[in-house]
């Protein structure tokens, strides 16, 4: 058998079957032997169900990758080439608490970023660096793709506690690529955008396409509707003068620092009893009749309603990374990776979300220097708040959770911080052994 | 006649007998042949008071200075080896909008910071632009010693505009000096505190007392109940978690970041038709009283109901600071200058408040270097805040001032910059002419 | 006519051929619809001899590019997308003097760097900032890519002093990769090498052959006497612990600083007498062979004789260069720009040679971060040199140019220094305007 | 008994009674109860000698100082509040080989500087390493005044390699103000100099005296023939023109860098048979004259022949230091500490030389920014160079030496520096254990 063998962690995603589709769609340039989905015995049911779907998708395409599935992690991990972190510490019951408990105390909800972001960051941080030590023994040179949220944050902790080699991936830069494609019906491989920020915080600089600088006619669409959104994040128009002022293009999840009102408000009455519930709760019921869906045994494709689900262009993003690498192609992909000087004021060892040349040795990000000041401010403020974050979810302090939170730009008080710290550390006690006596 | 001509801009201040006696207090060492208070028509009456008041003080402490008040800066700055700038555009009036109009939109009023500080700086900068034209015909060798808020931000504009010589002044640092040396029952020359941080956003990182860390020690006489407050601060409470969790000290002013919410609703009360009004209209209570006082033809020296005013220690900072550099001195004082690398992550050319060293040179900071993320992040978004501020009170621009508020921490939306940033500017337009079309 | 325009100022160089040659080989990507070569008057027989053979090989190769020529300069830059300078301001007689004039004073000869390095520096900035003039008026928007030498520090001068477009290009690069392919029996398209440095001073910190890192068989094969020597370099071995300690592949530039007593002893040798004469009294000799050759009306290609001349690989570096940014292609090159925070320690604005991303908006650099000692040093020191030559280049300052040769790690004290600058003003006052009184 | 225990290692040395008479002098204000002179047996009977000296000098004052002698250096270590290091590994026939060998190579031979100076680098490193194992151990809080060549590069290895408090003491700062303040025939109290740089690569990049700019006028002297050297350094006089290009005051050690050849030829003179033998051969016999003055027992007082030996101001700056330490004076002191961002474009881990404020703490650099490229490049190189020497010596890498001394600016080749470091492993072998195989 030749060809690279991919560990899924949280294999039995209901992305998997995304995953598994670029793989068939790459199966030409990426040689995959085997796929191995592997995740935790709650979601051994969800796993029998998408590996099924995953072989049958194989089968359809003609393709000889072995689709495998596994509760046991070690076994996955051994002779992986790539792995592939997709898991949600708690799953979507956890992250409909991130989204419900800071509303309590006039704070939006929302799971990758202010106090939900950091409940699932200080849940994730243990297993993920237990994955690592994992890799580190059974398959030191394999590349980790970092999928999950939020994922600069977790790239970060494991390119600073660990040897992992490790990418951190986010189908926003694609989304935003794709989309101002769409909007000024041009083809995607002409369009270039120069992206700096972190994770989820990511702004286009300047918008080109074809060498020609657009960034004001991707602007001017934005101002008149278009909504350059996720399934994940509310649809909310962006205001024509603070796009102006701003001259860069936003992306989605800058909604939660530019609209923090606006979003908390509709959170407020999404998860009023009479409400619609949050984007968890409606996801849950996505995924529920997904799984049906999938379970369907004529399904051998990706089935259209997993568009819904968010994650959107996920494959691409992922497998053209791993394609990337695996290739040596020196081609540019926006991802997660340590500065090292490319953004000024950052610290050189944090993890930024930039344009990077990746290959065979990895991503390493073209020069971008000083920011200007319209963004520089919110995305240093919020590298301080992640790097409290990591070092809280590392050791388990209860003084750098509070300063995290302290310190988050939507959190409005030291004295808001600390309920919504203890509220944090009450509800999540079951995945936070760190902070354990 | 030997000694200095000192020129104070904005001389029929309220806060000029305390100036006065920092003179008086110093003239062995400190020569000062001239004190000459200007101010602009609207404040010749008190102009004239304090200069009465000025020149019985001087005589009752049989000195040779010569106290002249004029109205005509040019001729104020003619031969001046000093220049303190202690203006207020548009008088407490001007300041009492600041503090009002962001509570419609559920926003802090202040007058240093938020959207009434960029008020106040909006309205300050034109006219300190105009001053040091003047002073770079008339007195390009003096030193001015700005005093007016925001100082950090307007000291930043002079130096990154003019090429006058500046250093910002502000009395937070020696008061924290001078409590902290009351709480521990310490001379204040035996305690050291290691400053870090923007004028009102200044931290003591560690203080120490004959060269031993008592950080932690003065943690917990402000957990204890000690105020640690101003009079132009409201005097709340530090939380005791917080304290500890930050580990150094905040400044009084730090209230306005940390307990927003509790200020907030403490000004919204204040401002009520049945509250107590707002510091300014207060201070302008206190402003009518103590001018009747300074008009007291047998009151010789600063009265006791000066120190209700607020601005403590303001003699002492600004009189000592300007004979470190008469007598080139090189000790230490805490002031605002350019950043030059001080503090990593911030840029070079902006300015920072650090302990410096003083002399006949200027002030150069002692290296502080990468800043704990509980403290850069803050610091690093306020001097975003700031630079917008400037590039906005200079060129006139409404992007950069809509950037400006959007990029403030107190600020929750950009939606709600730009309200709080049509009402400013309507409400301030005379002081306004750069954004005129 | 359709296509672009190419000003080649210097036109009436040998190495023009090269440069035709390298547009024939690209004219299905690179539609270029005229190439203007201009020179000087005193080259006027050079641009004939050339611009004929150009024609011819175009008319061979069956294309349409229209070769002009012309005395002209203003004329030349008109309508111009791409300006390619290889000019020589003095020809090879100013060179040879380059050559010649420090071994008096027991210093090594050489036309880019140390004594006759700053007098080719100095003759060729005021040239080249009026050039800048012109395309600034004449063609705004086109692209400068300067080959002349020394290349990085005109380049340097040409982003800090105009707002010319300009990318610095040097073939040492491309001449690494091409013989490190050769070495290694590789395809070079296989070839990454991890560039880092100035021009003329550029390590190859990593070479990866698909992907695998086989600097170490480089480092050996260099050892074993493989030469990776050019033709204006002398073709000294390389030592192997030297080598093995460095851990890094020199250029074959880096001889003039690592083997600096060699090269004096050999270049004595050639100079004395009865010597071989200096590399450009040889190349002296070539280019009258190459222009008689040049002349002959059956000659339509660019002859094999011109490989002896030096510059090989410069048709793919100079023609690759122009359509990667002509076809916004965003691929790799090795090239001269401005570090912007891309290596740590060296000024944000100087220009280093390093792997960028070329397209339509210019080359944007691979980040660097923290050079390792063994290379920081002596990049910084040069770059130091580098400055002040550029500031009296500039200037026209005699007190600058003797701190650039005091600066420069090959000139062995002040006092030779100062001798060395004394002659270099004298000998070639004739194209030194600035220095004149 | 109250006060404090000073350490002092190499007690034994020649400068002991410079130091003796420093404690005497400030014993008002430094409360020293024990003085512990501490030596290797070789250097038993200098150390009998020193001590008796110094207890005649103590006795003499009418001070109650113990002065101990021992050749335990653990028991030297026990109880000190300060420990300072003045040996010499190898003695002065170690220093008299390092002067000698490179001369044979063309290269200069100096002690703190070049190939010299790198073996003493490497020879101290090792012990150096063991007495801060013993501080950390014995006397975990003391200081450690590192007053042993070359200072800066040690201290760097202290600070980098171990947790022991350390600053680094030279006395060229010292003796250039007190001899500028001969020059200008002021009160060294009134002049003020702008250090900034290395240790032994140090400039005064502005003299101020009484707050005026006298930089000038300093250099002018220097040029009319004032010396400004050392006893240890060539008494060269400066070129004028290099002075005014310069436009900063260098240090003694600079001639090394600037006067090369001059001092190179004096040296290979001195070094001849004839010749007057190496400076630590004269200083030598100075040694010996001194050991004789020093037994005769009425002497009471530090005799005036010391003077010759060099290391004038010695004491001064050493317990000066002490004091400001001990009596927590935040004064300002020209010492070697960490960079921290003080000086732009160097490693903020590595040690400068430059003003601190001094404390209990320790020493604060003022923050210094980008240094010209008159003086950045030298000093970046000569990190380069230091940074690699540390390298060598603590982990006794021959590639790291090789490469040490391949970076140094005095050496002029790779092939040069390989025959060099060859030459040093073996004539110093018994004191590199770290090289041993």
């Amino acid at each position: 058998m030749s060809g690279i063998k991919v560990a899924v962690i949280g294999g039995g995603s209901s992305y998997t079957p995304e995953l598994i589709d670029g793989f068939i769609k790459r199966a030409a340039e990426l040689p995959a032997a085997e796929i191995c989905l592997v995740d935790i015995p709650a979601g051994e049911e969800k796993l029998r169900i998408v590996s099924q779907l995953a072989r049958r998708m194989v089968a359809a395409a003609g393709l000889n990758i072995r689709v495998t599935a596994t509760l046991d992690r070690r076994q996955a991990l051994q002779g992986a080439g790539f792995v592939v972190t997709q898991l949600r510490v708690g799953g979507l019951a956890a992250r409909a608490q991130d989204e419900r408990f800071p509303l309590k105390y006039g704070v939006l909800g929302q799971e990758t970023t202010g106090p939900g972001g950091l409940a699932k960051a200080l849940r994730t941080i243990p297993v993920m660096l237990d994955i690592c030590r994992d890799i580190s023994e059974l398959c030191p040179e394999a590349w980790l793709i970092n999928f999950t949220n939020p994922a600069g944050l977790i790239t970060e902790t494991v390119l600073e506690y660990t040897r992992v080699k490790c990418i951190g991936l986010c189908n926003v830069p694609i989304h935003l690529k794709m989309t101002i494609a769409k909007l000024l019906d041009a083809d995607a491989g002409d369009i270039f955008i120069d992206f700096a920020g972190l994770n989820h915080l990511v702004w286009g600089r300047k918008v080109w396409c074809k060498g020609q600088d657009v960034t004001d006619a991707v602007l001017a669409k934005l101002q008149d509707g278009a909504a350059l959104s996720m399934k994940n994040v509310p649809d909310l128009k962006w205001d024509k003068d603070f796009l102006n002022s701003l001259g860069m293009v936003p992306c989605p999840y800058h909604r939660y620092y530019y609209m923090t009102d606006t979003i908390l408000a509709e959170e407020l009455a999404a998860a009023a009893p009479d409400g619609a519930g949050t984007r968890a709760e409606i996801v849950q019921e996505v995924e529920k009749r997904l799984f049906d869906r999938y379970q369907e045994p004529e399904l051998t494709h990706k089935p259209a309603e997993l568009e819904k689900r968010g994650g959107a262009y996920y494959s691409d993003a992922a497998v053209s990374l791993i394609s990337a690498i695996y290739n040596d192609k020196r081609e540019i992909h926006t991802v997660n990776t340590v500065n090292n000087g490319t953004i000024a004021g950052l610290p050189a060892d944090c993890v930024i979300e930039a344009n990077c040349v990746v290959g065979r040795t990895g991503a390493r990000p073209l020069t971008i220097g000083e920011l200007p000041p319209e963004i520089a401010g919110l995305i240093q403020h919020v590298k301080a708040y992640e790097r409290l974050a990591i070092e809280a979810g590392v050791s388990g302090s209860r003084h750098k959770a509070l300063q995290a939170l302290a310190n988050h730009p939507l959190v409005p008080s030291a004295g808001v911080a600390k309920l919504l710290l203890d509220e944090l550390l009450t509800i999540n006690a079951e995945y936070l052994p760190q902070f354990a006596l």
